[in-house]
C-alpha cells in the first residue's frame, strides 16, 4: 500500500500537524504499508488558484506542465489523505483550490452520456481527518453534513473513489476536547488499515 | 442602498460574466439603488490564502491592513451579491479563501458565550447567483442542498446574515439551459429590488 498525506494547515505549530504525526507514525509501525509521501501544501507555496482563458485552455489542465508532479503523486498512491481544519464548515480555500487545478476532466474522470461521468481514479480509497473548533455534532445538526457530503458525493464518488472514511473531531480548542485520546485513535487506525 | 457586487470566474469569457453585466444593467435601472461598487477577485489578483503563525497572529487578521479596503467594502454594502460557477458542488478557492481570510472574528462576528457567536454584519443582505454544468436539480437530489446549506447556515447566518436569495442555475453549458432567459431573470431582479 502506497499512501500520500495531504497536509493542509498554515503552520505546524497546530494539532493538525500533530495528527500528521501520529499517521506517519501508525503508517510506519503498519507492516501492510510499502511508501509514503507528504504534500504540505502551505510548505508547498502552492498556487491554488485555477486559472483558465483562451490561452490557457480549460481542456488542457489534465497535461499542464505546473501540476504534473501532482497529478504522478495521484497516480502513484493507493490510499490519500487529507488533513484540514473546517473553517465555515468545510476544508480551507488551499485545499479547494488543489482539487480545483488536479482533478481535471480526461485525468480524474471522463464526461460520458448521462449525468454521471466515469471515475478515473477508481480503485483508490481517502481518509478525511478534519478538526473543528465547535463541537463535532454540530456539522451533523446544523449543517446537515454538508461537508461529508460535498467531499463524498461531490468530489470523491465523482472520480470513482467509493471508499472514503471520515474523522471528524470536534472541540478542539477546549481542554474537554480529549486530544490525547484522539490522536491516539489515529495512529492506531494507521497502524492497522491493511488496504 | 449601496450594492457590492463580488464576480468571481477566471475569465469574462463566460456566462458570469453576462450575469454580471445585467447585475449592474438592472441596478442602474432601479431608483432604490444609490451606489455599486463590484470587486472582480480574480482581476484583482486577490491572495486567496489565509496564513497565520507565531509572527502573524489569527486573533490580529480584523485589522490586517493588507486587507483593510475589502473590509471597509464590506462595512459599506447594505446588500453584498457572489457571482461564481459552482465547482464540485461548492463555490471556487478563490472566493472561499476571500471569506476565510475576510469573514475574521472581530470583523464579521465576535464570540460569545454558547454555540452561536454575535453577527457583526447583521442588517446586510446577500444574493448568491451561481452556475453550474449539470443540471438545477442535481444539487437537491443528490448533494441535499449542500452548497446552500454551507452558504447559508455555515457562513452568513453565522455573521448575522438573515437575507439570503439564491440563484443557481443549471444545464449552463447547454442549449436546453435558456440562457437568455436567465439572464433576463436577474436583470429583472435587480431591476425591483428595494432593499
Amino acid at each position: 500500500m502506497k499512501l500520500l498525506v495531504i497536509y493542509t494547515y498554515p503552520n505546524h505549530q497546530s494539532l493538525n500537524y500533530a495528527f500528521l504525526q501520529e499517521v506517519i507514525k501508525g503508517s510506519n509501525a503498519n507492516p501492510a504499508l510499502k511508501e509514503l509521501q507528504v504534500l504540505d501544501l502551505y510548505e508547498e507555496n502552492f498556487n491554488p488558484l485555477l486559472v483558465f482563458n483562451e490561452q490557457k485552455r480549460r481542456r488542457d489542465m489534465y497535461k499542464d506542465p505546473n501540476t504534473e508532479k501532482y497529478r504522478e503523486q495521484i497516480m502513484w498512491a493507493d490510499k490519500i489523505v487529507f488533513i484540514y481544519p473546517i473553517w465555515w464548515g468545510r476544508p480551507p480555500a488551499m485545499l479547494l483550490g488543489y482539487i480545483d487545478q488536479l482533478f481535471a476532466a480526461n485525468f480524474a474522470y471522463k464526461d460520458k452520456k448521462g449525468l454521471f461521468p466515469e471515475g478515473l481514479l477508481r480503485g483508490k480509497s481517502v481518509v478525511c481527518i478534519s478538526t473543528m473548533k465547535g463541537p463535532a455534532h454540530y456539522p451533523f445538526l446544523w449543517l446537515q453534513n454538508a461537508h461529508k457530503i460535498l467531499m463524498k458525493k461531490a468530489l470523491f464518488n465523482f472520480v470513482g473513489i467509493k471508499k472514503v472514511k471520515f474523522f471528524e473531531f470536534g472541540s478542539m480548542e477546549s481542554p474537554k476536547g480529549n486530544q490525547r485520546k484522539k490522536l491516539e485513535k489515529i495512529y492506531r487506525y494507521f497502524k492497522k488499515i491493511e488496504e
